[in-house]
């Protein structure tokens, strides 16, 4: 039983990975390019309640925080960085992304805490504030690591 | 106290459309196509697990439908066919969301209620199903009438 439970696991992950993969590379790379921005302007909402050029809106900090939560706990997020999608359309990803896939995944994943630590600090200016701050340093180390100018 | 209350309200409104509205045309523009990129790609993702194409992931289906209830609930995604943004880049958006924007409103609430109630209904296949038939109308809806071929 439990070795017909790992292999249905196993098989669910292939299954799932096989069909993330069938996507072509032009449209991992849309995709990808895609919730870059749709997350910036997430991003830039907050920052703006944060800073009080905007009044604070708890509905809506709570929303651009799911928003971000939510586009990096998606498999899609890293499929779409996944072999073959370093070309097929313009993309400022850089090659260190597929030479250093284990690097660029523990960078990812530090993008996904973040983001993921949003909803819970949504609540308020201040703890929005703190979130925001984590979540930049993830933004700005992979942006200076792994994106052409 | 009360008009005072209401006044601020009215501010809070103004100031935070008046942030919404900075964003150039070409980068509403922008936002609300890789919104429907993002969009897409989590509907393609349910679809395929309430079809079966790929084995019900419970973790996976609540973030895309996550995704999805939260990129309807930021004021940016209507924001994003405000006045003015009928050009500026190539857009496959109609004209007739600006001159019938109350009916345009009622299209894209129809379509928010129901992605805002995809992450109840993702937590078994079948009621998944169900909310993502919804869905489809409410997509199919807007872009007869919204969308130029």
């Amino acid at each position: 039983m439990k070795f017909t439970h790992l292999a249905a696991l196993m098989l669910a992950a292939l299954t799932t990975a096989t069909a993330l993969a069938q996507a072509k590379p032009e449209d991992q790379i849309k995709y990808r390019q895609s919730a870059m921005v749709v997350g910036a302007r997430s991003v830039a909402a907050l920052n703006a309640m944060a800073k009080g050029d905007v009044p604070f809106n708890p509905e809506q900090a709570q929303a651009h925080a799911n928003v971000l939560a939510n586009l990096t706990r998606v498999d899609a997020a890293l499929a779409a960085y996944g072999p073959g999608t370093d070309k097929g359309a313009p993309t400022k990803a850089a090659p260190k992304i597929w030479s250093e896939p284990a690097q660029f995944k523990a960078a990812f994943d530090r993008f996904a805490t973040a983001s993921q630590a949003l909803p819970a600090a949504a609540g308020s200016v201040a703890t929005l504030k703190g979130a925001l701050a984590d979540l930049g340093k993830t933004c700005k180390g992979c942006h200076d690591d792994y994106r052409q100018r």
